[in-house]
């Protein structure tokens, strides 16, 4: 007998839901919705570190998609029953946390603070807080080294206390009236099985071990004297944090009769604990011990899970190591890449080359003309920081080796290539440091829809580059975890492993490395290391003179 | 009784002929016309090193020209007769040499050689000879040191022996083919006098001094011994090469009663001895000792002159140091940007920023809005090279400090402000031996036409800008030529200095330094400084881990 799960999959623009057959991972139906507020769904400003997000795009997100996914489930699937969906997982972006009152409700919803943007949701490339969260890596450099060690040895403006802490020092007004904070990844599962009250809110390990440096073997959350110190009234804060966090394996709760009539699921249904796109997205992937699952979306996640039995070095430079944060038994390991196709992006809607002609089709087909080296670009991915290896939040884009004739779809190339250096330098980390990858599967619209980019980056890594059967992996894990919430009793799943097996595949197209091409791409590389460690290193000393040379170099030969 | 001159004004896309009368140097009339080969006048190929022109262009355009400015002047000019036309002088690019046979005929008239590019004129900016460039730098430097020290050190890919070597080594045919190889600045003045024989030609020393180390001191060009070091074949051409070099103050010929015929000019005029347009730009700029004459076009002279009595240092990285290349009397200083308004036009001809809408006018006015450093972004200005202060054509573009939001309108300013800081080091060499610059006359279309520029480049350097009155410097300047080779009795001029108190002058407008954005420009300039070292300099060794990080604070601190 038929049974289904739904995977709400909460991105920087848009809200998908998704109804997924348990029996096989199939995809049934799906309906995306585009966040109404700010500009595609981003409340922005003159300052370009500030993103938000306006909260009741959130619940509305869920009750349009929900309602539109059953509706055409039942237009395209004979015999399709809401009755039996089974469960119900969530995964949002993140750190992105929310100020809310004593009952759990939005400061966002209060009409003192409707168009303050401090009472919004602080999206997770919102990096407003990066005096506080460099304030934050100093104090713990000082008294709490073992806080760093977690999550790359830098505490990151992304993340949760940055924002808080930030928060309190420019908008004391909304500190003061904000009883707590909750990662939405956190406050949307809660809202849907009405546990938003603080004191009975269940929040996830992923957010809060990956970007709140929670974990069990210090109490959780960070200490009360650490807090205190960064402000009083951080430290007041900490009393008003959960002491327990759970994994995707728990449910948050049950559905509410009121949800329930808004969306036309059953009442009572189980939805799981929430967690991070990215690490749902490696639960949608297959992800287990040496697969790398990359989700190339805005940005990316890289997602690697090593046996919570075994001991792990502490690997300088990665967002987290956290247990539980992808799978229960697993240390969950993640890295990533702070803009990827949001570089692209800016390329094609900032800078708009050839007006309305310059889509990302029309350069991708273009730019894939052209051979490694030959338009002389090396560019660097930092124009929204870099989250890995370097942890920095103010490192900025940098394009070298422009002529009088450089077109728009070498830059555009050489922005993709830029970001395939980025991905490579992320697998060398791994390594390094003895998580071996045995495999990348790749997985988001970009690994979908754009081979160029998937060309590059197996020519670049020398690897192949394999693709997650599903579209949609980080909505299809969060239903994988509607599915093992809801249990095997109801249709669903004992554990992970056995939703994986039945669950996940990967497409049977290969992205293969051309040797000719990972030549070139290793001189590159090595050019693109120094410029890398030039500019992102505080001891990065080197002589580049020669590096525009090199590169005219590699160009002349690339076109003979 | 009013008496005119002709200028004629060879640039890279089109010419133009001005008459001016003699009295005031006032503009009576002009012409233009767009040379009819290759791409706007220019023949390229897929090597972004290539450039050429084809010689039918030059006399095409001369008639062209000089007829339409006859009938302009007749439509606009009461009385006016061609009959009163007493001299021509000519202005041209450079070093733009061209092949020619035994008579002085250029190879790409013969039908054999219709489609080699080899046989056409090779436009200054052809770097098709950087490796011979190189070859040659460094035999000078081994037994010729004395050749260098005239030309800022560095031989360039853009003169006169690196295209030859060049033809020589890839288009043997061709290089066997020509008899011998003219300046364009020299070989149209030949051709509208009938002297284009190789043994009748007069040279310039302007083009012979600054591009082929052409200096009375060692007998005229590279010794013999010299040149067949490169090869035995170039050796052979220096005995066809001629042996004295003439100023502008002297005629090339006398016009031919054919040109007098096409034209409707009397025949008999003097034509003045040919001459780089920039060179002449500053004659019609004013050019006298502590004046910089600034011509601002695709790529850039910086011009001054001093006494050529007093002693005066080699200055390094200045393209040269030729007694008689601006005025008879003083030593001609020549520095220059390889390229500036060829960089605003890569921007919008090839990046096409917003398409249609991506105008300089468009992209000028937005950039005008913006403060300095707020943008975050700092460019160095190499797309085309560097030709003063590091005479290095192997450097490219940079740009650095892209975020996520970074517009088209940041960057054409980040350009502009690169171009800004490129004069400024030019400048700040001049000052570093010796030569104080008591004033900045700027000419030429961007000058005109771009506030924007203007003012960057007063508030980038701290010192005012001015602007020549008239509108095409380089023409006026030939023209002035024109009118002292007729000579006073004609009704020209005895000497330059008196031709210069007549015929030029400033314009009110004076764009004046802001101290404020000075102050800006102060700190992006020693950033751009550092860049400049570590790319531009073989011994450049810097940390350049807070480049980035300074940017950002400029930014938050313009924003403010």
């Amino acid at each position: 007998m038929a049974r289904y799960a739904i995977g709400l999959d909460y991105g920087t623009n848009s809200v998908r839901a998704i109804i997924v057959d348990v029996r096989n991972g199939g995809e049934v139906a799906t309906a995306v919705w585009g966040y109404s507020h700010g500009k595609e769904g981003v409340i922005l400003s003159r300052d370009p570190n500030l993103a938000r997000q306006h909260p009741a795009d959130y619940l509305t997100g869920a009750e349009i998609t929900i309602r539109q996914a059953l509706a055409n489930a039942r237009r395209t699937l004979k015999g399709f029953r809401p009755a039996d969906v089974i469960g119900i997982g969530v995964d949002t972006t993140g750190s992105t946390p929310l100020p809310v009152d004593r009952e759990g409700i939005p400061l966002a919803f209060d009409k003192k603070f409707a168009h303050e943007p401090a009472a919004m949701a602080w999206l997770w490339k919102d990096h407003t807080g990066v005096h506080e969260a460099q304030e934050i890596t100093a104090l713990a450099r000082k008294i709490r080294p073992q806080y760093l060690a977690k999550c790359g040895g830098t505490y990151s403006s992304e993340w949760f206390f940055s924002k808080i802490l930030h928060c309190l020092r420019t908008s004391p007004k909304v500190f003061r009236a904000a009883y707590t904070w909750v990662e939405i990844a956190d406050w949307i599962p809660a809202m849907l099985t009405g546990t938003q009250r603080p004191d009975r809110l269940s929040i996830g390990v992923c957010a809060a071990g990956h970007k709140a440096m929670f974990n069990a073997r210090w109490g959780g959350y960070p200490d009360k004297a650490f807090l205190g110190r960064l402000d009083k009234a951080m430290g007041q804060l900490r009393d008003r944090l959960r002491p327990v966090a759970r994994t995707v394996a728990q449910p948050a709760g049950r559905l509410t009769a009121e949800w329930a009539a808004k969306t036309g699921l059953p009442p009572g249904i189980p939805v799981a604990v929430g967690a991070f796109d990215a690490h749902l997205g490696g639960v949608g992937a297959g992800i287990a011990p040496g697969t790398l699952v990359k989700i190339i979306g805005t940005s990316t996640c890289d997602m690697m899970v090593a046996p919570a039995g075994k001991p792990l070095a502490d690997i300088p430079g990665l967002c987290g190591i956290v247990p539980g944060s992808i799978l229960p038994g697993f240390y969950g390991l993640e890295a990533g890449q702070s803009a990827v196709g949001d570089i692209f992006n800016w390329f094609v809607n900032y800078v708009q080359p050839h007006g309305k002609a310059g889509t990302h089709e029309n350069l991708s087909a273009e730019a894939a003309k052209l051979s490694p080296g030959e338009s002389g670009l090396l560019a660097l991915d930092w124009n929204n920081g870099n989250r890995t290896i370097l942890v920095d939040q103010r490192l900025t884009g940098l394009l070298i080796g422009q002529t009088l004739y450089t077109t728009p779809a070498e830059i555009y190339r050489a922005l993709v290539e830029a970001t395939a250096f980025g991905a490579l330098t992320i697998i060398n980390r791994f390594e390094e440091y003895g998580v071996k990858v045995r495999q990348v599967v790749n997985c988001g619209g970009i690994a979908e829809k754009n081979p160029l980019v998937m060309q590059v980056y197996a020519d670049v890594t020398g690897r192949p580059m394999k693709i997650s059967r599903s579209a949609q992996t980080c909505a299809l894990g969060a239903a994988i975890a509607g599915a093992v919430v809801a249990g095997k009793k109801a249709g669903g799943y004992a554990n992970f492993a056995a939703a994986r097996k039945a669950m996940t595949a990967l497409k049977k197209t290969v992205f293969t490395p051309n040797a000719k091409a990972h030549a070139v791409y290793k001189e590159l590389y090595s050019l693109y290391r120094r410029l890398h460690d030039a500019f992102g290193l505080p001891d990065g000393t080197d002589r580049l003179h020669d590096v525009m040379k090199k590169l005219i170099d590699i160009r002349n030969k690339a076109r003979k």
